[in-house]
């Protein structure tokens, strides 16, 4: 078991345990349909399959080892892989050989669905074999291999299995074949990209550069035809679409232009941020300004205009999608769990290609909310939607609201986002450092111990912090001697005061593109940073009508958000004024151990009659308790928000 | 022509006038094809026919006249019966030789498609005459009927045509043949009421009791099993649901329970109060307390929680239904021009059961806001829904928002509410009086001269008025005796003050139930009324979490709204604070003479950049226009709002 970054951290340390404890073995369980569940539809749609998962049961039909029908999305087999390069991180934190074992067979299962010419589907193998490739708008057949291949290099860095690297290489030797700009090749991509981001990581793994050639012609060809599905779905065997997804706009798919030539987030708001993390990945491994630069206009789309506080993207349950600048509505968004895990993803490539103190903000404002939000304090129930604002009787009783859910689901129908989540926690000591050349920066606040090789020479590090509920970070970085290496360490966009001592002197350093940089010297130093983590009141852009006249609470990384549970009903009467004083007190009692935020606070008086003529409103005080928007849904049925009046 | 009430007013002579000379010529040029105009869908669904109306076709074919199928709505044939209802009251208004002429040939080409037995629907007829009455759900078939009823009352009513009486008793004696308790016969009701207000109306027409008894029966029948429409949808020649409507809750069609114990308003809101106007109806025909005490319940569940300020109705799109208690979005909602027509009809048969100037006060809203709304001022465009505040970008880039659309179309794939409300605008007179024994009220204060048989005296009355842009209102009764006969003058709601003069002596008159009341001399008798039209803001019940922090400005009965042209973009961007005065004027020049508002009010300064920390915010001052909100949309495509944020 390889591994250069050791995750020490307390509050990741919790999830990275529910996951290794709770999600993974519970996972494996719906996966393989040994456990009763009620599998909730996201939203009221007939055509969401959810009876049961049926994924590895897809395999072991695929693989000849039982007999009958492909039951579910045509992209289930994706949920397989996720977990399983979930299990390749968490073997990685924690060998477990049971664990191991089920993955490996696993692994032998999904080398007997492979074809002999390394294609993988068991949609397609199952139910129709002469349609493979031949509708790639909708069938998610490259997006799965894409999956499968992120999997691959995950499981096959931490295991060196044979198994999964000779099922990975003919993926990509059959995908090589097939897909070229090359005459007697296919110049076309999936409708969901995903398939870009594995054969980079693949390439990564195992410097196979077919799959860095594929992982760049799929960009390459992606948007040159925007009629390219179009085509496709004219031939007379084209396989249907129940899901009615061939009528969604060409933007839905990022193919109304070339990828370079796309300078706003448009479509379906995962596949926008797996192409712009591909697009970003590529980039970097392939020093392509040009692309890079394609990226940066997406990025500031995305982050001036299209992203709620909490990091959250996607402003509508039609197509799952970005809509346009500034329509950011809290209670009618999608903000999908998957979206946010792809904004992480996408910032994280980002800092790969530049420097930059805001991705690294993007990145933990998205990892800390939004993500995080998306599993339960248990472990075992997850959002696909995570809204700013919840009425339970509006999700049940508006149908324009049934995918915002009050409460966490016990799995879903479309079962993306869990797995993704899992693959994160697992891996997100992988977030927190960037080396470029001579210089290591850290972009977060993660306890951690470390080993990198910088210009030859090794250095070791140690970060410890009680954060997101402390500000203060100490970091021990043990150099072997080389001179010209640094360290930069990432000063939060939102800090109002920071301090720092080396060695236990008060220094002032130079930032530099939104990190401190400290010099290194030889052997031991130990560089302390303490960041204020004062409450603070939060506007958005007077463009957001959504948030007009509305405050929203932070501290430090943390959105945070009121509950019926603390606050009563009916959260549209309260009111923050200019006088209210926070006051953060840790509750270890509280939602597993969270800090929580307490002010006096304003209710509007209860009115009889639905118009009245205008008198300035009464209001009575009224004790508030904000808590973490990530821990929100953890104590039954209850209204949220997180944009509060203010007075 | 008989008539008792002459319309002189000049605010509703203008809409009279042009759908006599648009809307109505306009309407049939479209019904029969015989003009090329765009027809725009309500939203993006697919279902939706929109290539031409063919209604008049669909009449032809099944009267054996043309040859060809069926196209549209199973309910197209409503637009054609809705247009020859629009024509009698217009007929009556201002006789036309050349129009009674092409309503009488329509008239015998109704008669031709009827079949020998009195049933009457040409998509039943045309494509499935076998199944006839056997999928009510969904059909149309009595929905349809009932609309030629009232067309064929008012027609008849006004001409004697014996054509239409004819056609009419056939169509009573078909159905009373097939629907009712008794052994042999069909115990269901339509899933879209109206069948009930027809039949009542013909009932008040001729007399034909089995008119009544039929319309009491489809209201005692409805609701007594849920499951109704389900077993039809068993057959196995069940004629399919392309729309899907048959998926929708119970409530939609209001058969979850018993009539008399629905205490909500639930479901499609049209439906809902075609219902509660049937209800209200046949309460007042019978003396059925009973019954009248559920319209109680569904009226105050309507007023105090689920009615917008402009009379609108119908939370959501989906299902163009009614959500829950205060959900009363300004920009998703439906509105439906057709729900305010409604909503105007139960308030007009409420106050036949019971004097109350509330039921008139809500009249006069939904009639003089969202339903005027409905057709533009140059009575060719027609707005399906009516949305509280619209970004046109929004419309077109947001799909949620699809059908609330920025300027009127010229007409619509489902065109029920064009001719909907020319048949009210077009009978206007009706809603003004409402005689009560020895007593009559004066709901709406608009021009008319009017006779009355009281207690057997013969009194006429003659109102004069500016209103709504005035708040003078002169009201002349010659009296021609009877000691007992008085009259009651509704006070509306919203009045600051009011002052009274009889033959030119201040008087101030006792007040009953909302209307003041003079007692009546013999002779000619002049009271003059002047009500205060001071703009005013108006808040929301805080529970109505759309409308938190804002206000919205009425003056008299009009709601009035900002627009983009006269006040620049970004409408959220615009504050009034407590100082605000407002200058009201009227503009003759200014979309076809409105009085508009003026004041000064704040902007909030613009600011780059997505979330910043808290600072109270910065405005500059903006003069800014209001004008009425059935006015808005006759300027090109641009923003509107009504409820307007307060500092």
């Amino acid at each position: 078991m390889e591994k250069n970054i050791t995750l020490t951290d307390r509050f990741w340390g919790r999830y990275r345990e529910l996951v290794r404890t709770e999600m993974i073995p519970y996972q494996w369980k719906v996966l393989s349909d040994s456990i009763d569940i009620n599998i909730e539809k996201e939203r009221d749609d007939d055509y969401i399959p959810n009876e049961k998962s049926h994924a590895i049961e897809n395999f072991k039909i695929a693989a000849g080892r039982s007999k009958g029908h492909h039951y579910g999305w045509m992209f289930q087999d994706s949920d397989v892989y996720k977990w399983l390069e979930a299990v390749a991180y968490s073997l990685a934190d924690k060998y477990d050989e049971e664990l191991k074992n089920l993955a490996d067979s696993v692994v032998t299962l999904i080398g007997e669905a492979q074809e002999p010419d390394g294609y993988l589907s068991t949609f397609f193998t199952i139910e129709a074999p002469k349609r493979k490739f031949l509708q790639l708008g909708e069938s998610h057949e490259l997006y799965c291999m894409g999956h499968f291949l992120e999997a691959g290099a995950a499981y096959y860095n931490v295991t060196k299995s044979q198994a999964v690297f000779e099922i990975s290489e003919k993926l990509v030797n059959c995908l090589f074949e097939y897909f070229g700009f090359e005459e007697g090749k296919h110049a076309i991509a999936d409708g969901h990209e995903e398939i870009e981001i594995g054969l980079a990581k693949w390439y990564e793994a195992t410097g196979n550069m077919k799959a860095l050639t594929l992982a760049k012609f799929f960009l390459d060809v992606r948007g040159l035809d925007p009629l390219v599905y179009d085509k496709q779905r004219k031939d007379p065997a084209y396989h249907g679409d129940p899901s009615g997804m061939a009528r969604l706009p060409k933007k839905y798919y990022q193919i109304h232009k070339p990828v370079n030539e796309q300078d706003t987030a448009e479509g379906h708001a995962v596949r926008m941020l797996y192409l712009a993390t591909a697009m970003a990945d590529v980039a970097a491994k392939t020093g392509d300004n040009a692309r890079f630069e394609a990226c940066k206009k997406i990025w500031r789309n995305i982050v001036d205009t299209k992203m709620f506080i909490t990091g959250g993207v996607g402003s509508t349950v039609h197509g799952e999608s970005f809509t346009f600048e500034y329509d950011l509505p809290n209670d009618t968004m999608y903000c999908e769990t998957c979206a946010s895990v792809a904004l992480t993803f996408f910032a994280r490539k980002m800092l790969e290609n530049e420097i930059d103190s805001e991705y690294a903000d993007i990145m933990e404002t998205a990892l800390y909310n939004t993500a995080i939000a998306g599993m339960a304090l248990d472990g075992k129930h997850f959002f696909y939607v995570n809204p700013l604002e919840v009425n339970p009787v509006a999700s049940r009783l508006d149908p324009g609201k049934s995918h915002v859910k009050a409460v966490r689901p016990s799995w879903l129908g479309c079962a993306c986002c869990p797995p993704n989540l899992a693959r994160l926690v697992t891996s997100v000591e992988n977030y927190i450092y960037t080396k470029k050349e001579d210089r290591l920066y850290v972009n977060l606040f993660i306890g951690n111990t470390a080993e990198f090789n910088i210009c030859g020479n090794p250095v070791s590090l140690e970060i410890k912090t009680g954060y997101p509920w402390s500000g203060d970070v100490t970091i021990t970085v043990n150099n072997a001697g080389n001179s010209n290496a640094s360290l930069g360490v990432r000063v939060p966009g939102w800090h109002e005061e920071v301090t720092y001592t080396m060695d236990n002197s008060e220094i002032t350093p130079d930032t530099e593109k939104g990190y401190a940089v400290f010099e290194a010297k030889p052997g031991k130093t130990t560089i302390v940073m303490r960041l204020d983590m004062i409450p603070c009141k939060y506007t958005a852009n007077p463009k957001v009508s959504a948030d007009a006249g509305k405050v929203a609470i932070k501290r430090g990384p943390l959105v945070y958000c009121l509950e019926g549970v603390d606050n009563g009903e009916n959260l549209a009467g309260i009111y923050l004024d200019d006088s209210t004083s926070f006051v953060c007190s840790y509750e270890k009692e509280v939602l597993g151990g969270v800090c929580t935020i307490e002010c006096d606070g304003l209710r509007i008086k209860e009115e009889t009659g639905l118009y009245k003529k205008y008198t300035p409103a009464s209001f009575t005080k009224q004790h508030l308790k904000f808590i973490p928007y990530f821990a929100w849904a953890n104590r039954g049925e209850n209204e949220m928000r997180v944009w509060v009046n203010q007075k």
